[in-house]
């Protein structure tokens, strides 16, 4: 299915379920994603951070990409991360995806090399032109350790290489120049937005952004429809209530003793326990070799949802 | 003049005009501060990073606050920055802010040497004890290297040790996990968070903070007013033009040549430039070793004051 | 071929020829390794960073392990590269090389994702079992944006997962300690310590190195046996007047104009324009999308070399 | 007492022994001073990040600086640390040094700030026209965040603004780069290269380095002079011998616990420990806020000096 332009709306970064030998549980997948189509979302990424891509191999990303798409049957589009460090590589992805049916493309600048600016709009200008896919940018400094900068998104924003971007800087500040300079530049039609920044979606739906793609809408994806909702009909008050809600439940991220794991998987050693909680998924794994959350961790992971209303 | 509890509004931290030879201009400096009461701002913050602190010998730094206070004359409260790289050399200055009359004290986490949590604490409840004034904490990982979480400073909220932070952070989504947990833990009341994200203030206040603390205000003040008064109001619509204003006018930062200088001495630069070019201050020298703006620069900084409407 | 325990001598990271349409250009990876056999060395080491194995994709990969391992017909091991972002990804690559005849798998901690020294350890555990070859770590921080610790090193070296260090992380700090420290365990003779940095190769063999996988390798071979050889014999005045040439010839890596490319692009550039203005491959490229040397970049490589006595 | 030129030999940078109450403890620092001159050193350098410099106000920097030159009497000459953000604020460090009678001044760039190479040379040509003497850059970017590079250090070694650099960067490739520039440009009889990297001291002498500024040597003066007498009489074994004996040593600074305190902390800390339980100063009190090393730390400390052969 393809994408409109600009997208908009609540496209949640999909969690990848793991049967507990460590294998793509597509029943599992099929279900999360069957749960986000019906909340109201506007179109599914799969293989994004919160899928654990990195983590994946080709076969697994493969069968992940087959099942998102399946699941959705044409009633959203489906974006396909091609998170690979360089050019040729990410290609490689993207064409995998482009024959699976994927709607658009979702790719960093490269990684693991050292680059250049000038470097990085080649590389999306070669991803665009060799996909034949829409193709957004992936702007995440806590992996890509750089930042997209608006000189470089512009350019591409304005010649048709980029669809649209999306912003997990956390830079909310650099996020409002470039969306007044969007606009200012007459590309707010055809250029999305989106930002990656689950716990400021008010602020930045007030700030003229097109959409959401917030890690924390596998757990609770009524919740950020809603939010959506009431930005979009001015209501936000509303809007704050609900992103307030949600930050509170933020806090099953953190689940985890930060002596015995990494940020990265407390946090979506989280979002599986929750998705495993509420019966979403039939096993809460990460991929190897992500720490596994303790006992103690989904203990408090239930108490979130719980405080939360998500379980009773 | 002694501190409301929580303080709200708008801040200015005020920049520090120079004469030709390098000295405190306190003519100018007390014009500034006289624009900025007039315009309606709730307080002055004098000698932090816009006030170009870091470069100011201890003379100049007790005759920038001897003026600005001089000039408040009772009509605002005034914050004084007390920056330095640890404990004993914070209290030296935070002991003559407090002698000269100042209502607040504004201090980052040690740096320049690596630190710990611990320690960080530490530090805070030595200047709170030593200094005897209202303590508000400088988040600035730009300069400090290190941001202060909120585990660091709800502890200190809650025991009183801090009246406030500052948050230069940019992180607007750990900012909103801060104000939901200060909500939730009843400290709101008495602990004041001010965001110095100049470009994301509308977002800030529907999230919940308390005030803004923007170096473009010394620019233009009325526009922080109005986009404060408006989202008191909840006219949240007005808030986001006005800060879309705010946000394409902040493009006088960027005026000078990055082959040629830093981004700090551009956006220090940019500011004093626009404020001699509309007659606030004499001279828009930076102190040394900054690089002066080029004439190119000033260029640019003009014309983005005619297109924001602020020269005519 | 198998490999020595412990690993020592001059092991060159091979850098990758390409045609002038970007395939690999086979011939003169043969070319390369054939004068580096010749040259003395006691392993080639394929797919390391000088090898643009961040650039390549799977199949490229494969030609250059093909190519390498047959070039070196049994005369001296081989290590392969097995760069990518975690354990299962890292483990196709690993198990590809196994079958095509590696000696050896050279790995390093997880990448894009942010991780913990637990999963560090869990990864090597599973990248030797998995792949069933002596695995080397591999300390690339520029790349991967953390260190490699002692702590994280010497258990694994101690347990057997690990065969070997080599350590680009320039810390020669570090490097010491760790040094010290494998020996007072008497680890030294199954576990080999290979320094990746180039300059201050007759200090790290001075400290008990066992090795060194230096870049520069492929343009000055000669120079690094003769050097290694100097400090195996004692002759420390004359391994640090050949490291002082080698130093000086380092500079080809800065030929590039840093407002056009990276570091990087400047760096892989130098090599492979030096390489074949010394006749050795067919064509300067470097993968895409990285930014070619220019006329006057390639003017400043030959400059060096004549500098360095290796053009006449 | 005037500095040579070149500055050659061991220059310990003087930890500053504190009373319990946070004063300086001017006889334990007269002790310890008298010690190093005991051992042979050829110059002492008060004030530095072992000197514990940044945790000090003006009035305790000015008694360190008082004791050391006092007990110094002209044996040897006393380098000055003049640690603060900025030009201005340096420069009043520096003259009050040289009222003192110190030989030369060592300041960093710019911290806190954001800077750029301009203002770093501006920064430094001023230092050395205001303070009247000798002046030697710091490289320390675990304080300054960003490294002094061989671009912005030679020029000034070249018009004689710099008399020397101190290296703590940790960077032994890019320092063996630089002392290949000094003598090519033949600056090596005037401008004085200091490694402050304690762990690589021999390699640092094999490269040419004038001399070094080892932390360590507060607690083993005697080893440095040892290790750098056998470098310069060309009996390498013999340096790397001790370089491997002081690198066990260095596990003193590792002694306290990470999870209640910093590396700086614990390094700080396990200097005076040392010096204490050596009978060298009376209290091995660090500066607030630093965490005091616990009962287990310092047990580990004793028994590193005991494996060392400091203490029976």
């Amino acid at each position: 299915m393809s994408l409109p332009a600009p997208l908009t709306g609540v496209v949640p970064p999909l969690c990848t379920p793991l049967t507990p030998g460590g294998a793509i549980d597509t029943r599992s997948l099929t279900a999360l994603a069957e749960r986000l189509i019906g909340a109201g979302v506007s179109a599914l990424f799969a293989l994004g951070s919160s899928g654990e891509a990195a983590y994946l191999d080709d076969r697994a990303r493969r069968t992940v990409l087959e099942t998102v798409i399946g699941a959705a049957d044409g009633r959203v589009p489906v974006l396909a991360g091609a998170i690979d460090m360089t050019t040729a590589r990410v290609l490689d992805h993207a064409r995998t995806a482009a024959g699976l049916g994927a709607g658009g493309i979702v790719a960093t600048a490269p990684f693991f090399t050292r680059t250049h600016p000038v470097e990085i709009a080649d590389h999306f200008r070669r991803l665009r032109d060799g996909a034949g896919l829409p193709l957004f940018a992936y702007d995440i400094p806590l992996s890509v350790h750089a930042k997209l900068t608006s000189q470089a998104v512009l350019p591409l924003a304005a010649d048709g290489t980029l669809a649209g971007l999306k912003d997990s800087s956390g830079d909310d500040g650099a996020l409002r120049r470039l969306l007044v300079e969007v606009r200012r530049r007459g590309l707010d039609a055809g250029f999305s937005v989106l930002t990656g920044s689950e716990l400021t979606v008010d602020g930045a739906l007030l700030a003229g952004a097109h959409g959401v793609v917030p890690g924390l809408a596998n757990v609770d994806p009524d919740g950020y429809v809603r939010l959506y909702a009431h930005a979009r009909a001015g209501r936000w008050d509303r809007a704050a209530a609900e992103q307030d809600r949600l930050a509170a439940l933020f806090a099953l991220t953190d689940a985890g003793d930060p002596a015995l794991m990494g940020g990265s998987s407390s946090a979506l050693g989280g979002f599986k326990a929750a998705l495993h909680l509420m019966g979403v998924i039939d096993c809460p794994a990460t991929a190897a070799p992500q720490v596994p959350l303790g006992e103690e961790a989904v203990k408090t992971v239930r108490h979130v949802l719980e405080e939360g209303g998500l379980l009773p």
